[in-house]
């Protein structure tokens, strides 16, 4: 389980006054970022540029509980729920002090770049990724 | 069946060159606009600012199929799959040329704004979203 | 002179209900995106992955006269109005029906993106820039 | 003089693996709403939700003289240059490290969001913001 805070700016809301629904996900991307870096060991800049590797969404489903405010400081809980060959499937709950306000699970693939293909997950990863695991 | 065709732009790109999913999310929902002003026959400023109303999505799910390119011409089809009392169920398919790159499934509440509660569908909208049912 | 004409979205805007400044310069890029094609008669996907160039601004600076709305279409006018040896300066009005929204000016380097450094325009490019220029 | 440090993340970066300047301005202006937070003493959901306030840009002038890299950890100084009766002008500087990669120089006004024109300085922000000029 990793849990990082990002807080809910005017960048992310809409003329509601609520958070816009494809800012979540930028919301959410940031803090598999930050997961990626700390449990994977790994950061995106060395898994894109120096490893060739990306990590795809190939699935999404979210569901959009209780709308965020300007201001708002998120909570982001990322959970690993399963770990393939190539791919993880992420659970990633988004709270503001008591309340859920959204959650959203993820499929995804880690793949070579320059191929275009899925790539197995190396060793030391794979190690890290399912000591995590329930 | 409403369709629009939106380009994939240097904006909406990663670093791997590829459509970043969170871009993907606001093409579609521009993609929903362009339906709402079509299909329903209400623009989002006149529903949002005249009418005081919204159409939040609730849940969304969304698959990846194949990464659409810098430049790629997308078609957005949008369906209706479900009306209910205040809430309306979408399917968004996206073509490039033959080939489907991604696919979500929305449900979106009709909401007052000032209220922040559902608002059941008017009769005039209710029969537009009902005639384009399968 | 080059004229394209983009509806400012639900996405552009903030939580005033009017655009959002970074957002109105993604409408700017794509409109020098699609001024890019049809000026310079090379797409920005060829410029990028065939060619290995890029056009990062270098600097730029922006009046913003009158704020838009959502639902507001705007006409971005491109001129070029100076050319160097690898650089050139756009100036963008954009309009919206016979209101001066805002306007950008920018100047742009032809970017060879492996080595990070300046390119001088090819002859073909330069003959294209400079038909314009008053 | 206020300092914030934001991380330039994979949904900041363009194609080319680098900083895409739409979002620089997005990065800014989370940095001067920490600056508001902060120096003004009040949060930008207060001003724009209870207040009714706003702080629209009206000019703004940038030089990108450094490219940003995905993962960069960039340090946003924000200093007051101007105060006029219901504007403010700022200089925001951009340094990664030891080096310059930006600056930004920004007017914007106060505004009554529902009016939609300038509203001076309330004595208590107009004191805050004069206590830091050189």
């Amino acid at each position: 389980m990793f849990r990082t805070r990002l807080p809910l700016r005017f960048a992310h809301c809409d003329p509601a006054g609520i958070a816009y629904y494809p800012r979540y996900f930028e919301l959410c991307d940031a803090a598999i970022e930050d997961w990626t870096a700390e449990v994977l060991g790994v950061s995106r800049r060395e898994m894109h540029f120096a490893q060739g590797l990306g990590m795809p969404t190939v699935t999404l489903s979210a569901e959009f509980a209780i709308p965020s405010r300007l201001g708002d400081l998120l909570d982001f809980t990322v959970r690993i729920t399963r770990v393939g060959r190539s791919s993880v499937d992420l659970k990633v709950d988004i709270d503001c002090g008591d309340e859920r306000r959204f959650c959203v699970r993820y499929t995804q693939v880690l793949t070579d770049l320059a191929r275009g293909k899925s790539h197995p997950w190396p060793p030391e990863l794979l190690e890290r990724l399912t000591k995590d695991l329930p």
